[in-house]
């Protein structure tokens, strides 16, 4: 450990620490990106990025920039999070201009608070920048809002997935019961592998299967397909139809405004054709 | 009405709709905007914009652009919905290259999903362009990450709000419940002045008063402030320190992690520095 310098042992003032920034990079358009994001990108020496953040996105790092793939990739480590966390402290203690880079809002399911608080620990601060979440976005680019007067109040967002090894990190029965009674928006990240045992818990719970819903696979980016079916139906038109991961499962009554949208857009245009 | 053109007519074949960009702003500072809104902005030459949306972020609109505010301020109707529907549709029908901007996403209570099918019945379709929303953003602009493996599996977002006229627009009381009993994090916007309230009720329906609880006000710009306290006590602290809103109120054990954050960061530096 090269710190602390000479001139802080001797004030008695701790250094200042190092910092990490910890960015979101949004759904995966390279534009939705917020501007914060794109700047520090372009500044950074180490990119250490998560295997959903797009080539697009990643386009935006400053051509010196060295970057680092972490996280996992279809089940296998390609970067456990000691390693990362190892990666990030080592680059920052040598003072390199240093991004995190996860995908859609780093702290909405992305672990962002664990890595803020192991990089604490060894003296590197973390500053988080939002990016924009999926769980609004993905809904939202295929014309679906997570609120809606009069039809959804608010929204609820779990994960379909616990973390290994850890069986008090995913949301308990008691979170599901209260998705399947909730008045507004539920969505669920990471569970289009599990579709059919979330869609029949929560019918189970009380949710009723002709409930509205769709699933969102690779919103905004050019391969984005959107199934809309009722609960009851969704995971069987799912499997038939192989949408691609990563999907957004969205349930609630929100799902029929893009149809609504769309009928009464044809109802004006043939209006005004006629 | 001057469309359809005559061709339209003749070959049957509808008109295109009109486009109105219906565009999140952010929480407030203009570097959160996406690089896709910014681009938007740039290039508009009508900008109609709800009165919480910052100087900095209109500064980054066309100069040729106008810009008219909409929405309400301090409860008083700066453009109602209607003028404002009236106003996008005549916009785009001249052809005027316009956006809607929001503050935080155009579908977290902010009724982008109304205007989108008021535009559409009107013959103007509405592309929906995400943006950072409070409800995650401000709790992580304070440190405090709404998700966290093994405290908070998931989050629910409310608005304390109920929009006038409508006694079906809001959350009801069965919501409230759940959010009393909800694991994860619970983010309630627009609820600084009923904060007494709100904590009350949620008290009365089973979350203790110990839950930790916070109130960030103007998340992100220069006069952040984030006051943190027990829920019991979260409304007498806040109405002793009269933080400003707009401010989001952040109800879980995730609120005591920038806390933790600090501690760590401050042992390790000390470490160090022996």
């Amino acid at each position: 450990v090269s710190r602390p310098s000479a001139a802080s042992r001797h004030d008695a003032v701790p250094p200042l620490p190092r910092r990490v920034h910890l960015v979101g990079a949004g759904p995966g358009p390279a534009d939705l990106l917020t501007l914060r994001a794109a700047r520090l990108l372009g500044q950074a020496e180490l990119v250490v990025h998560d295997q959903l953040v797009t080539e697009d996105v990643l386009a935006l790092a400053s051509p010196r920039a060295e970057l680092v793939p972490a996280g996992r990739r279809q089940g296998r480590v390609v970067a456990s999070h000691e390693e990362v966390v190892d990666l990030l402290v080592a680059a920052a203690r040598a003072g390199r201009r240093t991004v995190r880079l996860k995908g859609g809002d780093p702290v909405v399911l992305g672990r962002g608070g664990e890595e803020a608080l192991d990089l604490a620990a060894r003296g590197v601060a973390c500053e988080l920048v939002p990016g924009i979440t999926s769980a609004v976005a993905a809904p939202e680019l295929a014309g679906i809002p997570v609120t809606h007067r009069g039809v959804a109040p608010g929204f609820l967002v779990l994960t379909a997935q616990r973390a290994p090894g850890s069986s008090a990190s995913g949301p308990d029965g008691a979170d599901w019961a209260l998705a399947a009674r909730f008045s507004g928006t539920v969505v669920v990240l990471m569970g289009a592998t599990r579709l059919a045992e979330l869609c029949g818990r929560l019918q189970a719970l009380g949710r009723s299967g002709t409930t509205p819903a769709a699933l969102v696979s690779q919103a905004g980016l050019p391969g984005q397909r959107v199934l809309a079916a009722p609960l009851a139906q969704l995971p069987e038109r799912a499997l038939a139809e192989h949408l691609p991961t990563p999907a957004v499962l969205v349930i609630g009554d929100v799902v029929g405004i893009p149809a609504e949208v769309e009928r009464r857009l044809g109802d004006a245009l043939v209006a005004a054709s006629v």
